[in-house]
This record gives structure tokens, C-alpha cells and sequence, in this order.
């Protein structure tokens, strides 16, 4: 049998295959896993599925389980009548290839050589993910779903999934993200990216498992910087009279969450994964902008963040634009806040609202 | 004698003292000089100088003269019928402390020593800046300035100055800066003094002359990410369909920037001027907001840039409803513009004309 799926102690599942897995780039995973957690029940008709596709720093852990009782990095919006209510949805969110939350990645073992794969990770690309995912669903006997949601990162994993199975998808949601890289944001990466490898620890990918990677510190240090516009860096810190306090804090805020973060990620996952969004671009395989988007079938909704200086609302106006020349059922938020790109974790209240409108 | 000037061949002048220089942080300087260039002639009643207080990357050389026909940092803005017009001003532009352009500096060698200062020089405010350049002025019997004009850094200097000295400030011109330190501003910059001090050949600033501090570069490119907007960065690149040649074009014009900088640049003192600007605030000696601007009796206009994401217009309002509560003569300008911080180095035509308003 070439796929199983094994469930795991903490409450999620291991869905893993034998059938080799050819990569856009033309390399092959001869083996390979994704991990998933589920959310609420399947009903008989296999109608009521939303699936999420995780940010970049985040995995499948979406809401805390009976099994699982950490906190989710979607904790306000994934549970029993909430706007992802998991008395009415079946809510599966799968971690995407290349991350390091259980799906097959740099810190899994290449069972051709029996080592972890680490720097020697192939190159992978949106529609990996997506078609990856798709087997898993398809082995799962989901054909359709009732809604896809993506946040960022994620956001681009469900728009190239959008378009390249349009049937599968009734609703689309896509937050603080865009149908292509910018310049500007490939700019940004590649200092992160830079950052890791000019580190003399991470030596070339093939870093001690317990190496203190002061490069992967810094580069999550400028994520967190873009991450929050300006103005919430200023609402945070601007209390402090004393320079010095103030100086204090903003470094220990700074080194709490690179500390943070680096002890849940990985560094070569993080080139992998970054090299992906680098690489992303919908409307590379197809003739037009139009003909594109005109593919996708689902009922769409785009929102930027007003204060997002890293996805900002103009990439995501000409995504809007697009959809519009595909003639999608489309609609576009362009949400008011000072909390730059990560206000969808942040925001609950004003999310809350935006989901419970876009399920309806 | 205390004080000297000596006339270099690349047409700038050497200010030297020998009287002890007490920082603000209570260090003295035994032995200190001043790099500085002028533009245009000095009139009889000594009341035509405009001095320009140059950004964090640049330094006097704000145009091309006989004696060095290098084109200068505002090359556009300075000379003969110019905005800054040297045949009705004489203009100076001096080094800044800390600056490796011929200033008192981590480059220059310490008298005591007889060896670079290097890593152990020590922290510079923008005061020490505004009182070191005020004894030359004095030594050059300079006692009212037409105009004071400061870009970035440079406007820091150039409020300190406006409030420290306000009877020899006439007109006071401020673009793209701030009042204060902003905790954004300052994470920005830790990550890029993080960056420097990471780098194993940067050798806790010991390094050798003619190392490659990679460390620094990235800092650099980090800097040059948020000097431009991302609009300017899609501009710049987004006509490239080919995602391989869009790539390596950011990648090497990154690389191209940083080499460049780095090869002109000393990264002690990058890290001396950018902590000089993390302590930056001028309301600090004083009782109010209200109190300290209300020393200054220059008429004065702000300038920010609409796209600036590094010192944001609301920093700048912030200065501009300082400057109203100080009840000062004063006008503020949000220049409308895609090109971020560095407008004021790019948009030539526009500044012409800020400029020319102004000094009338």
C-alpha cells in the first residue's frame, strides 16, 4: 500500500507515503510524510471541510486539543462557536513540505541515505505543497471543500491550490499575502537567508543539533522588525522615559523572541521554506493574468492589512485586480490597524468578524 | 595655540585642537579634529554661511570642487546658481564626530595610545557633534548662520545645534529625520550593530584593515532595504519576467551597494554613529516638549517623505507639533514620493525647489 496514515500521541496524524513524490523541480522524494492535525468532525457527506494552510513560523497546531492542550497559534478563531466553529466544520490544517512540524523536511531523515536531509533538502516550491496536500485529502475521500483559508505563507499555498484544483475549493480566503514575490520582499529574505549562512556555526546546514545559530537569531530578529509596523514598534516601547530602560527592553524583546522561535524552528527549514515564497508566482504557467485567475471557481476573499509594510495593500490590490480580470466572485478588506503584517494573529475581534462574514 | 587649520590638497580643511574636549558622557578627548569642506566665498559681514549637517553614510564632500572633482553627495543641490547657490552662499559642511571622513573618529589615532582608536573609542552624542563644530565655527569667527540644513542624521545635529545655540541659528531646515529615537528605529539599527558584532572577523573591533566584514554588508544591506520603499524596490525590478534574472539582479544590486559602502565606510564607526543616534533625544535636558522647542528661534520647515518607512512622516508631525507647541515659526512639507528616505538624495527636482523656498 502506498499511503497510510498513522495517528499520532498528541492528537495528530502522520500521512505517509511510499509512492515516490516528483518535485517541480524534477527531483524525487522516494518517501515522504506529511503531518496534520484535524479540528471538530467529518460529516457523512464530507462537505463540511476547512482547510488551513499554516504562516511561515507556525505549523499545524492551529487550536489546543484534548490531546494537545498547548495553545494554537489560531487559539481565538478555531474551536466550538467560534468564527471557525468546530461544531459545524471539519477544520484540517496539514504542515506544509519543508517545515519542521512533522511533515517530511530538512530535519527528517532521507531514508536513501538513513541521515536527516539538512542542507541537503531539495529545492521545493508552492505547488509541492499543494500537491502533496491534494494526495492527502484525495486519500482521505475529501473531494471538495467548504472553505480554504491562508494567512501569508499559507496564503499562497491556498491560492496556487485555488487555481490549479479549482473544483475542489467553494470559498477562499487570503490574508496579508500576494500572488507573486516582490522585489522587496525577495530583498528582505535574502538578508535573512544571508544572515543564516554567514553564521560559522550553521556550517553550511550541517549544524550541531543543539548549535546556538546566532545568524538564524538575527534573521528572525528583521522578521519580527517588519512584522509590526513602526507605529506598533512606537505604541510598545514609547512609554519609557528612561532611554536606557527603553533600550533594554526593546533588546530583550527582540532576543526573547528570536530565542523563542529559534528553539521551535529550524534553520535550513527556514531557507527552504523562504527560497519558496522566493520562487512563488501564480501566473508562471499560464498565458495571462486573466487566465490565470480565471481558473479559480471559489467565491474569494482578499484582505490586506492598512500598516503592513512587508505584504503591503498595493501587492494585494493587484492581486484583487487580477482576480477581478479572471472574473472571480471576489471581494477585497483592506483592514485598518497599526499592527502591520501579523494583525491576523493579533486582531482577534476584527478577524472574528471578517471569518464569520466570509463562512457564511 | 589650541586651535589650527590646516588646508589639505583635496581641497578640505583639518581643524585640530589641543584643548581637552569633555563628551557628554563625561570622557574627554585630549587631543580632537574637525574634517571640513567649504563652497562658495565668505562675505565681509560673515553672514552668508549655510552649514549642511551631512546623513549617517556621506560626509563634508557635498559636491565637486577644483581640488576634488568627485561628485559630491548633493552634487545636484550645491554649486554656482544651484539651490544652494555658492556664488550668494558660503557653504560648510563638516565631519561629523565619530565619522571615519577625516573627523575625530574610530579610525584616527588616539594621541594617548599612538594606536587607532578602534573599538575602544568612545560614545558620542549628537551634542558632542554640535559643541565640537560650534568651537571651529567660533574659531572661524562665524557667529550667525543664514541657514542650517540637515538630512537624516544630519537633521538630528542640526536640531541639537538649533537648541543649544539659538541665537546663531537664522533658518533651520530639517528632512527626513526626528526629534528622538524611535524603539522601531532603534530595533532597525540593533539588528544591524548585532549584525557587525557577530561577524568572527570583525574581532570586538579590532579587526584588520583590509578584513572582509561580511557582518557589516549585511548590515548594510539592511540599511539600503529600508532606505527605499517598496514600491521604489518593485520599480526598480519588477520588469523582469524571469524569476532567475529578477533574483540574482536584486541580489546583486544589494551586493553591489554593500561592497561599495563597506569599501568607503569604517564599521566602528557605523556602530558609534548609529548608537549615537539610538540615544538621540532632544527633549531630554529640558522640562517639556514645549520648553525645549520653545528655545528655538530659527524659522524653520520639516520635511518628510510620504514613503519613508525608516523615519515615517508621523515622526516627523510629531517634530512639527513640537515645533508649534515651542510656538516657532515653522512649516512642515510631507513630500508626496515612492522613493522612501532617500528622497532627498534622488529627487533632485523637487528638493531644488524645498530648497530655494526655503533659504529666501
Amino acid at each position: 500500500m502506498s499511503y497510510s496514515i498513522q495517528n499520532l500521541e498528541d492528537g495528530s496524524s502522520l500521512f505517509t507515503s511510499t509512492e515516490p513524490f516528483t518535485l517541480a523541480n524534477g527531483r524525487v522524494l522516494e518517501h515522504w510524510q506529511l503531518c496534520y492535525e484535524t479540528f471538530g468532525h467529518l460529516n457523512k457527506q464530507r462537505d463540511n471541510v476547512v482547510l488551513i494552510h499554516h504562516a511561515l513560523s507556525v505549523g499545524p497546531h492551529v487550536a489546543a486539543t484534548k490531546a494537545n492542550p498547548k495553545k494554537g497559534w489560531w487559539q481565538a478563531m478555531v474551536g466550538p462557536g467560534k468564527a471557525i466553529d468546530t461544531d459545524r466544520y471539519h477544520v484540517i490544517c496539514i504542515n506544509n513540505l519543508g517545515s519542521c512540524f512533522g511533515s517530511t523536511s530538512p530535519v527528517t531523515t532521507n531514508q536513501v541515505t538513513s541521515k536527516p536531509w539538512a542542507g541537503d533538502f531539495p529545492e521545493v516550491m508552492m505547488e509541492d505543497m499543494v500537491h502533496s496536500q491534494k494526495l492527502l485529502l484525495d486519500h482521505l475521500g475529501i473531494e471538495r471543500l467548504y472553505a480554504m483559508i491562508g494567512n501569508s505563507m499559507g496564503a499562497m499555498v491556498s491560492l496556487t491550490w485555488a487555481i490549479a484544483y479549482p473544483d475542489s475549493v467553494q470559498r477562499l480566503l487570503l490574508t496579508s499575502s500576494s500572488y507573486k514575490a516582490y522585489p522587496a520582499n525577495i530583498a528582505n529574505r535574502r538578508i535573512q537567508q544571508e544572515s543564516i549562512r554567514l553564521d560559522p556555526a550553521f556550517q553550511d546546514g550541517n549544524y550541531e543539533p543543539d548549535a546556538q545559530l546566532n545568524g538564524f537569531r538575527l534573521a528572525r530578529k528583521l522578521g519580527l522588525y517588519t512584522y509590526r509596523n513602526a507605529a506598533e514598534w512606537n505604541r510598545r516601547f514609547n512609554s519609557f522615559n528612561n532611554i536606557g530602560m527603553r533600550d533594554d527592553e526593546i533588546n530583550s524583546y527582540m532576543d526573547y523572541n528570536a530565542d523563542l522561535f529559534c528553539r521551535s524552528f529550524d534553520a535550513n527549514c527556514y531557507l527552504v521554506l523562504t527560497a519558496a515564497m522566493d520562487r512563488y508566482d501564480v501566473t508562471q504557467q499560464y498565458e495571462s493574468l486573466a487566465a490565470t485567475f480565471g481558473r479559480i471557481t471559489a467565491k474569494t476573499t482578499v484582505i490586506s492589512v492598512e500598516s503592513d509594510i512587508l505584504f503591503t495593500p498595493q501587492q494585494q490590490q493587484e492581486l484583487y485586480q487580477g482576480l477581478l480580470k479572471g472574473r472571480v466572485d471576489c471581494h477585497y478588506i483592506n483592514h485598518p490597524s497599526q499592527y502591520g503584517h501579523d494583525a491576523f494573529l493579533v486582531e482577534t475581534g476584527a478577524f472574528d468578524r471578517y471569518l464569520r462574514v466570509f463562512l457564511d
